[in-house]
């Protein structure tokens, strides 16, 4: 909607230093997530980002883009995970609906253009 | 789905500590979420934790429940967020629908009986 502005550009690099503190706060501790030799030895070759952290970006996004504090009651955030995240990667989140569209439609794009997640939100 | 067998009954405590570490790894320091004097002047009437930290009792059912590691691409998480959660809540999830059914509905309550997210989720 033209009121709400441009969607805002938002980025963020993910770091080993996030993911460890991500770690702590939900309790998961996967070998995937902080331990570097075992993730190397897993299918994924090394360590990956929790799910979430993938997300903020667009979570940035969405409320600067709203004017509000935080999503409100009613929000709804659909999300599917695409590709893994990984530290060092930079992820980036645009529409790619319209800005009027219900649900807005967005993805996380990593550096090299992998979408690490797309986003369907119907937001209040 | 049978083979799975019961969904977990994992529950969260949220916790002061937890959101300021949440406001560092995401880079959302709202008053809302680390104030309390400006929390408590606001509608909310207090502090609120970031909108992810309820899910996170879900996110740890449904990995331990599948037998993964992380949630695997293709892995599609729908979410409504319903009332605010508060530092101090134990947040639990559990199905209300079918364990065979697709999408996957459950719902995380707080203690006090309020559901605060509820969930659709498509798991490969």
């Amino acid at each position: 909607m033209s009121a709400r502005g441009e969607f805002p550009n938002v980025s963020e690099t993910v770091t080993q230093a996030s993911i460890d503190a991500y770690a702590e706060l939900s309790g998961d501790f996967n070998p995937l997530h902080v331990d570097p030799v075992a993730a190397a030895a897993s299918e994924f070759g090394g360590i990956i980002a929790h799910g979430p952290i993938a997300l903020h970006a667009f979570l940035r996004a969405a409320t600067d883009w709203l004017g509000v504090e935080a999503l409100p009651p009613g929000s709804r955030v659909a999300v599917t995970y695409r590709a893994p995240t990984r530290p060092g990667d930079t992820i980036g989140c645009a529409l790619t609906g319209a800005a009027d569209a219900d649900p807005l439609e967005a993805a996380c794009v990593s550096q090299d253009g992998t979408t690490v997640v797309t986003v369907r939100a119907t937001l209040p």
